[in-house]
């Protein structure tokens, strides 16, 4: 989990044979350093099958997702860490080094009030379960801010610090996002200040999810203040264009940010590792 | 409707008499051009007392709103025109220039779809009959592009000029908001250079919603564009802080985003003019 | 005398037939719209020679230079013309399309005292007949101002705009340049804003004259203004890396500031392309 | 050496017993934390009268300086090392904690060709005996890279770590200078990450050396380094607006970069105080 990765919805959004097989050898082509695979259905996987590609490639894997309703910690922690468990074991099976995304709760969970304190207790009750189990199998374990429209619980670094000092496991980390951040910090840097040494994992996302430079993320501002905390963790460009309706929903997206993940892959990639290389992150 | 001027929402957010007083009183302390009222209930308005009020201070001002679901223009154009009908009918008798805002829909309006050529149809119905009649009373009519989580129908200036220029009423104008624009376009300027001759109003507002010149807005980028272009309209600071939960919920604003609203009028507010003044806008 | 061009420094410092061939070769090979000629010793050059070559490649050119000490206009305007008429003179048997640079001094011309009225006259004496000459000939003639270590007369867009007000002639022009805005303007804009409409050539070049996109020139709000003010002049990228001695004193470049000039052809241009497309210019 | 300060080219250029009164009172009126003070004669200065007057104020103090061209160390270090324990002496009985500025060489030293290392040599031998001099008197000892027209030595954050590695001496730190970094890094926050731990101040002006906050420079990226390597040094304010013609060469300020010293006061101090506590330096 260093250097550049990048989110697999740039391939695929099934994470079957065939997709695992097509975004795993576009990983290798362009040249990645991991993968960013998003678990949505964890019983659906063949780890196995996953396992052998990514070791017969050498490419590493992180593997993301938020949680479904009936499993929101914040009002069923008990349930989210079972429901965790289950990830975790799919997770090594596959091969990956750590969990993370939105692993607190559920990407468009509102209650339309500030959080309460039993929500944040109960999240991070099931947090630290789920963290010690992570542990047990090797893994490490991260949560991600998202905005406010995505989530009531957590949408800072500070907040995810606070949240992770009252866990404490060792092997928790911060995973921020360029696209939240720019919505939800005060600066672009203000977040990575905010997370520092906790912070292990980064998506690399343009404003309105799109090419990379192209939007108004602060690109400097990010690199600079990465480099200068002494960043050593994942890189993972992160884009979406053209969803599926049913995922299109969760992610707002209702035009194409893009032309299409070519673009991306071929402007937005090599801009990001020339900001990486000016300010010496990499 | 130029120079700078304010939301009401620094200073209340009911428009009744008490709050009229103290908004309007407040914006003359603080040497505003005009005074943006949120009009969430008509109805409920002293006309009377608004005009006497503003007449007084010869303060100006612009009317804003969202529709209710009943009457959202895509699916009920004639409704929506009812609705606006009373709301250009309690502008005007409040003395004010202009009515803007969510005016194609409401905030949160949202099919997790793309928008079919039906709902802009409907849309642009409405919104052709709306303009004809605030004509029919002098007063201009603007629609603002919000953020992918707030409405699915117009997210960028590009897709407002679209809109405008299936409308074509003279009076109809694009009103943009620096915090969408922040989501949204692929630049900071990208939005200005896109409604460039309709635009005629802009919501100044950071990109957490908190104190101008404390986030991740681009605003030299802003400035420079909108002095580039000519701008001569309206300049409103916008910041929602703390809010009731009844509002909060639709702005999606969880946590203090500036300490105050002192804070936001005595630095937010000398930053924005400072910008303005850089860039030779005022 | 429009689209992507670069100054010729790229590929040579001599312009003798030598010279020619590799820069206008290589010129076409990056598919670039014109090259910027130094004219450092116009009695040198084989113009047939490089006439025959530009429209052997339908390749455009624009020539720029500036003026040696005897002939400095702001205490020889006579001197100055005469050997204008010479540079005039030989663009166009060159197939040029303008003559720019800094026309109106020298680079490092300063007598360490503010421009006076005196030499300010001189230097619009001395543009105005050589406009009128290079007009006879249909040649553009254009202004670079530069940075105060570079002269004491003409540092930002809007002296520059001052002295053409003075000249009047329609064939004079503003040639901005990225690197000494950087400096003298007030935010990246600013010398854009002010030449506006006389604004018909930039250099492109970044804050330490090193590879465009890396370093501290802000080019989004650079592209937003220009494409906001309707640009449709050439852009003309420029760097400066290894300098012979006898050069490097002029521009001041004591360490290499890119690794070479293939970088900055193959990074720093496509960086420059994508952002002209990003705010639409071309 | 911490917090806020201020050059003293805000209130005199001469430090005689009138300017001393004067700036003093100044900066104390200003609430600034300590004062830089030019010592361009120190054989000239009374130093009781100076030390008096800080310790009355509780005021702290920086002597900041170039060398004349006789003592350039490139070419004469033992007398720069002599001319230089003169200062020492002086900065220390005035009551200043360090002297810093271009004390490796003149303001203006060019020899239009790269650094040697004879001169480089001659360079660390004289910064060493007067570090360890200075070591002796008990004040820190810095060296301010400014950019290639102002000398051929030192442009760069990273050749001012080299030239420290050669020295070695724990009381030798480096002084960056925003105005500079603006001209010379690649990217604003790069001169930072270079001098990391040995950056100990910084001089915080404008691209053009106006009122901060009104220019081209990066003061997020800036400030979000500087909190991000736990900045704890001298932040101090410098801008040049009208020189005497004698300092107006050095500095090359032709023109009024601001309206006055008190609009740089007044707008450009709070715009800075301001960034520091979004990003949280203080």
């Amino acid at each position: 989990m260093e250097g550049f990765g990048v989110h697999t919805s740039m391939w695929t959004m099934q994470w079957d044979r065939e997709g695992a097989e097509r975004a795993i050898q576009a990983a290798v082509d362009y040249n990645m350093d991991f993968l960013e695979i998003a678990l949505l259905d964890a019983a659906s996987v063949d780890a196995d099958h996953t396992r052998a590609l990514l070791e017969k490639h050498e490419m590493r894997a992180v593997c993301s997702l938020g949680l479904p309703q009936p499993v929101w910690p914040s009002h069923n922690p008990e349930g989210a860490v079972e429901y965790l468990k289950l990830v975790f074991d799919t997770a090594k099976a596959m091969g990956a080094e750590a969990v993370s995304g939105v692993t607190y709760g559920g990407i468009g969970e509102r209650t339309d009030l500030p959080p309460t304190e039993s929500e944040l207790s109960n999240v991070a009750r099931a947090l630290d379960a789920s963290a010690k189990y992570a542990k047990s199998l090797g893994l490490l374990f991260g949560i991600e801010p998202v905005n406010r429209y995505e989530t009531h619980l957590i949408n800072t670094g500070w907040q995810a610090r606070d949240m992770i000092e009252r866990v404490g496991s060792d092997n928790i980390f911060i995973h921020l996002d360029t696209y939240h951040m720019n919505i939800e910090e005060k600066g672009a840097a203000n977040g990575i200040l905010d997370a520092r040494d906790h912070l292990r994992y980064i998506h690399l996302s343009e404003s309105d999810r799109g090419t990379p430079g192209e939007g108004c993320c602060d690109w400097d501002e990010v690199f600079a203040a990465l480099a200068a905390i002494g960043f050593k963790g994942g890189l993972a460009m992160e884009s979406f264009i053209n969803m599926p309706p049913e995922i299109a929903h969760g992610l707002s997206v209702w035009r194409p940010v893009a032309q299409n993940f070519q673009e991306v892959m071929d402007k937005g990639l090599p801009f990001l590792r020339n900001k990486a290389a000016q300010y010496r992150l990499k």
